[in-house]
């Protein structure tokens, strides 16, 4: 099957925001009328439930196929965030309530919100939290995180790709190192998952992150890897559901969503070649035709799809405004953090200057992204950088003008 | 528009548990593909992300005005389990992260386990936790309730009805004593949203949920009312969404979906009308053909749809599976804890015997419910009821005589 994605209700738009999210893979459109009938309730032990619960069993098995781990491992959750909460939360709030002595958390300065907001409110319930810097170039310093880890430490959580930079950390070997402690590991992979190939086992994960949405599937669900034997503490208590890891009944329009996603494993290699191709194209071809231009961690091993440029001289939301209008959607940083007038705490982590990371683009390209489309954003991100740089420099002429003339 | 339901993909299923779930409104499985084109990320500030933005605007106020508040009031949650576990330790959470004083929670003891299960769970962080009993009537002891509420009081939680039995319990006088002493209340609306009208600021609450499923929208999807002035720790972190109340990407098919019943309130009387005739009926003629039957709190105030029986010297798990095997789906207790061969804890809790709570069976009616479906399904629970009576007491003969022959 050629995999096509659900079109956008807007003509004439080319969307370059696939970190932000995915449009859903054009055939669930249909798939989704088909699960609407199977409706019942998967705890209802009578026919209504019998189908869902057959499909959810069935959508378990495929996702957890698709990881690398088997059903028993698998918590299905409402989405990537909730799965980060829960990863750091449940670890600490168990091993608080089992009177663990180990209360250290190591986390690097990238984390996606939902991951670095938890981490911080364990602060006050007595966490020790230890943030890993990460340079502009990508790396993280594992000289420092070898002298962090120490008996004391109870969690260390790494993504496995940054949502901003595509960076991507090296998680087995900091997984191994944090297991010499006896340390438990965490990994946010939603941004990883569908861009490159891996598998939880042979990360040597005991807890991972993904959502569905990022992967061509619907909104609303996400999945908590736990290796057999993590111990997580019950974050929403309900009726048994999740074998009492999580409750509340199943979303499971969205759980076969991504249950149809896990068919499309063999494509994830050929497709982010073939996305990856487009991604250095477009950005040799900026750099050749645009002044300036930085791309940021562009020396490191990256997602394949993402692009993360400093502009100099343009203001980020400026640049999105316009090339909105033009009919091109990128984003400066994460969407969650979108309306915010604040600049991007991950790349001002990476030690870009605060006006660097307000004159930043993010570009992520998807399974769906034509050539002719990365042809078109250039010309046009060309055009608009060179309109936005000579209103910014016909203003500095008119004020220099101005100043000379009181001086 | 005439109110049909999406029918199940089962030929000659009568479903009576829509307190278990609801099909969904059959209308929404076009609308469904209309909101798969609005797939775009609602934080994107681009154009995908305008149209996305816009319906769960528009979504959260047709939401508001159907519970009787506004949009800055409405949090939405995966659904009704994860709304009450907010409610409960988002409250305590919050009270002990500011150093109140307050630390004692009441609840009924006929709470839904992600109810009954998050306060238990706040007992190990210092929580004090009063249950107070409902009778079999179902009447919950208003003098205790008085006595136990007091300065130390935090929050009272008392469901607006039962999932088990339908009684209503009196949340709005409840509400006000509770407010005397300062304390918050909350009420679990999520069985009696659709099936009675009422209005959340009209029952003086300051906290309540609700949840998609159980009003023909999808799964995935709740609603935690939370009160301007009622405060909340944040469980769920993440990129800022629900105005930083709960973070993770917005799950808008499932918001769509329960947007789109709100239009259906004015028919809530009528049909509660029209389904509590047939419930009455049902229990009327249940009464004159089968012995013994007797009705759990058929005094008290109940949703139109409930009926909970007790049919002594029939086991209930080998009813429903006859009953299953003669195409009608009914239901023990929740069917959150359906596969468990544990009786009812609400059932108990109201005073039945273990024997008593075993032989019970919950129907719930529908907007789609038949008249000729609950003729039906009266004159098969009667065969069934028959046929499993007379194997017991062919089984009690059989060992009577065996044991006379021991003699």
């Amino acid at each position: 099957m050629k995999f096509t994605t659900t079109r956008p209700k807007i003509s004439q738009f080319t969307y370059l925001d696939f970190n932000a999210t995915t449009p859903p893979a054009e055939f669930l459109q249909t798939k989704v009328v088909e699960w609407l009938h199977q409706w019942g309730n998967p705890s209802s032990i009578h026919q209504a439930g019998r189908g869902p619960k057959t499909l959810l069993r069935e959508s378990r098995q495929k996702i957890a196929k698709f990881l690398g781990t088997d059903s028993l491992e698998i918590i299905f959750t409402a989405g990537g965030s909730e799965a980060n909460n829960r990863a750091i939360r449940g670890s600490f709030d168990y091993a608080k309530a089992h009177s663990n002595p180990r209360n250290e958390i190591i986390i690097s300065s990238v984390e996606h919100p939902s991951l670095m907001k938890s981490a911080q409110s364990l602060v006050a319930s007595g966490a020790r939290l230890h943030i890993l810097p990460v340079s502009r170039e990508g790396q993280i310093d594992l000289k420092l995180y070898r002298s962090l880890l120490s008996e004391k430490t109870l969690l260390v959580s790494v993504m496995l790709a940054n949502n901003e930079t595509g960076t991507i950390f090296p998680v087995k070997e900091m997984a191994a190192l944090a297991h010499e402690k006896g340390a438990l590991f965490h990994s946010d992979c939603v941004q990883a998952m569908g861009k490159i190939e891996f598998d939880v086992k042979e990360l040597g994960l005991d807890l991972a992150s993904f959502a569905g949405h990022k992967f061509y599937a619907f909104k609303g669900v996400g999945v908590l890897f736990s290796a057999r034997g993590t111990n997580l503490q019950t974050e929403i208590y309900g009726g048994g559901q999740e074998r009492h890891r999580r409750g509340g009944t199943e979303n499971l329009l969205a759980i076969c969503s991504l249950a149809e996603m896990t068919a499309f494993k063999s494509e994830i290699f050929e497709q982010g070649q073939r996305v990856q191709k487009m991604r250095d194209y477009f950005e040799a071809e900026v750099l050749k035709q645009i002044s300036e231009v930085s791309i940021t961690a562009n020396q490191n091993l990256r997602l394949p799809n993402t692009s993360s440029l400093v502009i100099p001289g343009v203001d980020g939301e400026t640049l999105l405004m316009n090339l909105d209008m033009r009919g091109f959607g990128a984003s400066t940083g994460a969407a969650c953090s979108s309306g915010s007038p604040e600049p991007s705490p991950a790349l001002l982590a990476m030690g870009l200057a605060r006006y660097e990371a307000q004159s930043s683009l993010r570009v992520g390209l998807g399974w769906s992204t034509e050539e002719s489309e990365v042809e078109n954003f250039i010309e046009n991100l060309a055009a608009v950088v060179e309109h936005l740089r000579s209103i910014k420099n016909l203003k500095s002429k008119i004020y220099s003008e101005a100043r000379e003339l009181h001086a």
